[in-house]
């Protein structure tokens, strides 16, 4: 692995797909706010000892841009978290408006981007390879205007549905022909972020569910380009405190009968999941979590109801019923009552600067230092929180000991 | 260190102060009713992988017997069980109750051995040292009676007031000294509980959040003895969870505002913690808990109240209250419903079936592979539930190794 | 309204569709264990006063039939009521078998007696007329042996799909020819036991959801035989707490956004609603609920979900999101864990009472007094428990006080 | 009863003690933004049906004063809703500081018109009658400078400590005698205020635990001035759920064994009822309404916590620990999240709307028929929430039946 060039106080570009949702507002609007001094930088797992201690891209020099299906300003992303979701003041929102209309120049809008495998006559007739070369033109622009050493994408879009597998996914030759042929029913949106992406030299973060990221022709691109990447489906709420007590269970010996959690939530993350096409694949990651931790398969219901009113505040309520000493059966219940932007975020950040400080060091294929931010980690079996979090953990010791190895010969080399 | 002499299919003793309690009378009807083939090993964390590789003493094998204050027939504590707990059925208690009455022989009764340190004319006017005498007395016959291999005494009594802090606990002549001058305001029933045994040549464990452990005098006195020993205050709910729940909000930089937490209990532990005198080292114990897995101090109330209705069934509701990212503020809470004697007793086979195996083994001092187990691990600095655990798994599989090496050295030198 | 001939110290019988059944079985042993002095009568309205000065039938002078398609004896229906459930004592249930067993022989076993109104090939091919005359036939000799100067009958069986409406329905001339036609597509199990109990001058009690007792036809046929009757869907758990909370809501205009609420079941109620096609009537049923309390219809969703290892102890989570002052949104979320046929046994019982006491009293047609006991009372608009809980106080007040004068008059008479 | 002069169009005042407070800046922002079209009316009880047919004050007449001891300026007490409580918005908050400086020239400063009575040595040294003479003073001038034709006074103070009961409390000479003596042991601040606003013709209302309105000597004083009054401690959250819902479980035969309650606060409120001194008045008020409405005594514990963390969103939590059929335990537990002064202050302008209204129709004494505003309704026994709130309704149609009959009288005479 040979390092990348990498400019001492280069800057950084973050590319988002869905840059106008509420992840992306919040990300961009709490950037902003902690440059500014208006608010401390909780939530940033980047920060905490001894991540702090790794030189990672600072916070000021990430430059964001993206893509966008929505055609309305970034303001008003922004400014629905001040009115509905009231997670931020009118004074950090007026301190963010200036920066982000910096930003909306670098949001490509893509009205019709979006679209069904099953839907017969897509509303996007754009072919797909006519797509994935606009949105690497954005890509290469963006890193040309704001001449970045690297750009990390990373895709903060809704749920979308699963397409058939299809040999094709597991070669790149096989992607290839998929996108020449322009086939939507096999190729999503997200698929396209990927490839276009991987092709412009970025990193890239899959904070969705959706499809790619395990596709053979993806790991076959990332290699061929040598790019770190990861995925799937950012690990915020429900499923973040079920990683964190399912072991609780496991350690004593005590018997989970039934997990039952319902999820309620009002943002368009629940819109979207209120398409039964659209949350295949996050029930299931969320039910792949128990078994693993277990050794066996309880009964486990999950519920994602749409609740209007709840906005970005998703409230998740689980039941656990489970079995002691001589069989006698206990419950523990949990309500997590949690802003879906505001936890999924500051993760976006810590990852842009950890895929970027990978892509820096030379690394390339999975990032599974990373599995702690996803609900299903690629290539990670264990699905204990703190399990996974060791992992950064070990790959944070290894780099410092590296480091304090590099400083030392250097001071060798000094004398 | 030297190995215990130890026969194979030897038995071993557990030897219970608070011989007639809920914890006491669980544990002796589950392991009967697991012998009778009743009900399954639930709750017990040393019939786990890879736990359940060492050569841990079978169930069977464990002989019971104790001492209790209480005059009441132990096939009155059982039913109970069945009668207000509801937590076993009436055959799992027919089963038991042959068991039970053979145990009854065991139990010393000493129905004034409590006293508050406070008191100026505690209603147990015999001297310490007769006092020690008789357990020792006690001990030695319940182990010459039955051939034991080794005697564990376990503390399952309830909560008592902490004595002033004084320079004899800290050495073994201090302590025989104290006891030797009838010093009740400085040597409490459980001090006596733990000199005695030691002084008998068994290990011991501390499930009360009592004192006694800690001191100097004590540690004195397991050294000389080459004994191991572990406490404090077993781990069974609202505590347990807490340890199993900070590290997500650690490891997420999520700042914990408040942690307040309520528990209702209404057995006899609960009756004797409504007294605030006996209190303070539970309440310290699970405050403790916080500081260390965060980092820092939140603001953390605990209220211990007594609900009679509930009998042995506590219920805890904890809210936590903490920061995210642009310092929002959200809300997480739990309710726990489980019965304190069914989580606890298991613990104690657990703990038996490990501390026989340390003392098997020529290991003395504090078990620090137990801390898991206990609210306040004595010389364990961590709190967290997971890495307390593994403290667990590494002993286990250090053992495991030792184990295949020296049987592939018998098997070589047999060649 | 002409009084029925009622013999002083008659007996009165309750012929129970669904008769082996949680709720029928709870329904007997509890009969018997409060006749042995085993246990109170907690969970009997009629008890509490000013019910509990009405005339009502004695307890021990219900005689309990019915008929189920359970082959299983009805001593298997109690037992697992001791060992699944955990509501009852060996000691009770002990207590309550040689009464089961004497029930036992007024319970006709109709293995086949259950289809849905979408099948084609219904597994009971007996014709419908015939069904009929055989249960009008086994309520006569039930009424006959034991000299029964009344019976009350009521639907205990489980959730049943709905058939279509038909113009039939209205009439007692159509019900009687879709009977005679065997139109097994048009009506149900449910409706027959209804048609037959009917029929057999019994008053009638619909705890189900099912069709029927708001049928014309029916009405006709209660008018025709001058019969009291009431439905549907006994209110039990979460529609009740919802009763009883909504109006704190409407009283201090707090606006409810959304009103979310989850069911967990595990009896055999929750199997039946695991089946979409059964779950519609008792859906509606939650709904309807509080746009009627609360004068406008909120988001509410309500999700039955089938968790076996609850048996019978169903736990319902509502979270109610309103806004109040200043538009400001708040939350109220509660936990509702309690044993379902624990809960609706004693109400059949009050209503068995109320009904053999308004049928002696020449009352028919719906008992609108009743209101409270059912989820959705039939002819009443008021859903707030308490206004419907005040129909049964002024039903009650008004036979008293009749009961006053006709005392003074005899008096009077008398002098 | 004389119907006092009222002019129509007239203005009426509103004069608060705690006139800085929470509750008192939420009702004054939410006046303003009601006028300003910027929030709907929600939380306002008189806006429902039929109290909003009554010719009740409209709220813009409604000018407000008062007295406070703190020496923040009123726009820091509105803006401390905006930054901490977060329950307005910066529009709101600047559409109210006009306003909010109009109404800081009404309000009197008195930083030391605080004291216990337990206290020797009170921070004020003024005499009390002095104090009452200020007070008394400061409410003429308001009077005159807005040409009120009436004031409704209203306490809105933090909780205080209760002072021994006196004989002199019991007549109106005897609490002018303490005044005049200056016994600052036995008049807190409170009986201050009631006492002058009743001298200066002010109906009143207690929304505080603290002492007065059920002195004999203010009945006697109320009497003589012929105003109306009513009081105590405004009811806003666990009671008001309490109780709607304890008639569940009375008309339901459900024994109650436990309901355990713990009240996590961190506003001013909270802060006070840290101090034991201070909680007296406050957890009697809270303990009385369950025996009402059961008819027994539960056991029943209530915690209040103080946890700034949450500021003035109180969090409450409760445990129902019930019995029914068959002795069987259940339980239910409900989270309440409410934002205090969001629940108090519509309140507040309700009762004063229908405090003016009384006095306008000549109506002097305590108004039973605001019974369903407070914990502790003077003279009305029945704690159920609907039965009180069925008072208001009675009231309401009372006075409408009344209005309709004078318009007809007015018909009759003009024809």
């Amino acid at each position: 692995m040979e390092n990348r060039g990498y400019e001492e106080n280069g800057r950084v570009g973050l590319w988002i797909a869905g840059a106008k949702g509420d992840i992306a507002a919040t990300l961009m609007v709490g950037k902003q706010a902690i440059a500014l001094g208006l608010t401390s930088s909780a939530g940033i797992t980047s920060d905490l000892p001894p991540m702090n201690r790794l030189p990672l891209i600072p916070l000021k020099d990430l430059v964001v841009g993206g893509i966008d299906i929505s055609t309305q300003p970034l303001a008003a992303s922004a400014e629905s978290l001040y009115r509905k979701s009231r997670t931020i003041s009118r004074e950090v929102l007026d301190g963010a408006l200036p920066a982000l209309a910096c930003i909306e120049e670098d949001i490509l809008v893509e009205p019709r981007l979006i679209w069904k495998p099953s839907d017969p006559q897509p509303a996007d007739t754009t072919p797909l390879r006519q797509l994935t070369d606009r949105l690497q033109a954005h890509i290469r622009g963006f890193r040309k205007k704001h001449r970045l050493s690297h750009v990390v994408a990373v895709n903060l879009t809704s749920a979308e549905p699963e397409p058939d597998q299809a040999p094709e996914h597991e070669t790149l030759e096989g992607l290839e022909q998929l996108i020449t042929e322009d086939r939507k029913d096999l190729i999503t949106p997200g698929v396209c972020y990927l490839y276009a992406a991987l092709r412009e030299d970025c990193s890239f973060l899959n904070f969705t569910p959706n499809p790619g990221t395990t596709f053979g022709g993806i790991a076959e691109l990332a290699d061929q380009q040598n790019l770190p990447y990861y995925g799937n489906d950012g690990k915020t709420g429900e499923t973040l405190v079920k990683t964190a007590l399912a072991p609780l269970f496991a350690y004593r010996n005590l018997r989970v009968l039934s997990w039952e959690g319902v999820n309620l939530l009002g943002n368009n993350d629940g819109l979207a999941l209120d398409d039964p096409d659209n949350r295949t694949a996050k029930l299931r990651n969320k039910g792949q979590v128990l078994n693993n931790i277990l050794g066996y398969e309880p009964h486990a219901g999950v519920d994602i109801n749409y609740v209007p009113s709840l906005g970005d505040w998703k409230t998740a309520w689980d039941l656990i019923h489970f079995q002691g000493f001589l069989d006698v059966k206990m419950t523990m219940q949990f309500t997590w009552q949690g802003c879906d932007s505001i936890l999924a975020a500051p993760l976006v950040l810590d990852m842009a600067r950890l895929a970027e400080f990978a892509a820096r060091h030379g690394e390339s294929g999975p990032m599974h230092h990373l599995a702690a931010f996803f609900k299903h980690p690629i290539e990670v079996p264990e699905m204990a929180f703190h399990t996974q979090f060791e992992r950064l953990l070990r790959y944070t010791e290894t780099h410092l000991a590296q480091q304090s190895e590099t400083l030392q010969d250097q001071e060798v080399s000094v004398q």
